[in-house]
């Protein structure tokens, strides 16, 4: 029997409870968790990455769900999915892949993995990457005008 | 022959490999690594995290160099290092203790650890949270001021 190899993909720019929902759920599909890490250049439905994506990698190989993080094909996103051969592709609750789309597109390819969506982490608003940014940038503005008092 | 027992110390508001480096080089010293993760109302001597302390308490449980990860007391910064006992304390190379006080404080309390501060993580400003917060803020106000075209 070989081991059953679940693929989890995402940006992962800033580290938050939901990812670690996500890799979580999906490594308990198989017997091992592989994670491709978007580059830079393709993150393009979104805001660019804050975190650069050396750096991004080596965050997300760090957590404990994670067997190996490697960094996605700059020009073809079925590429390292060809190479790693899993037996499930596991898709984040708010990531927009349409799953039938996404089989017919990986069957034109010879691939096909069983295709499961992770479903919302239980933690609201912290995970979310956007969400977690806006709570930055909202707090800390506040920080500025109203001050600590200095102690 | 016991295990040593390294612990470290910290907030990890939003997790960068400044942290990853930290937590590495800590576990390099001993054979299991646990960290005391501070809490929301301690940290005084900057701005307070954005991160609630049970979300930053699941972060760095889940980072593979972390054997175990506990709140710090509210009150008693030395209670959890007399429960925990540990041979070694590490602090991070921007963590503000005077390490011969430190010391003080320990033996006054019979506590005799190695107290061992960790170097510079070598990745520069994405190695400090208020540098990626900064970042974020920088990034995120350029985005809303000069917005990708629509594709």
């Amino acid at each position: 029997m070989t081991a059953r190899r679940v693929v989890a993909t995402g940006t992962f720019d800033i580290l938050h409870p939901g990812h670690l929902f996500y890799l979580e759920e999906s490594r308990k599909l198989g017997d091992e968790l592989i994670v491709i890490v978007a580059r830079d250049i393709n993150v393009k439905h979104k805001p660019r990455p804050v975190i650069p994506e050396e750096h991004r990698l080596r965050m997300v190989a760090a957590l404990k769900p994670v067997d190996r993080a490697v960094l996605g094909d700059k020009s073809d996103m079925f590429r390292p999915i060809e190479e790693l051969m899993p037996d499930v592709i596991t898709i984040g609750f708010n990531q927009m892949f349409d799953e039938t789309k996404l089989a017919g597109q990986l069957r034109a390819r010879n691939l096909t993995p069983e295709i499961i969506r992770i479903g919302r982490c239980p933690d609201g608003d912290l995970c979310s990457s956007r969400l977690v940014v806006q709570r930055i940038i909202d707090k800390r503005s506040h920080d500025q005008h109203h001050p600590a008092p200095q102690t």
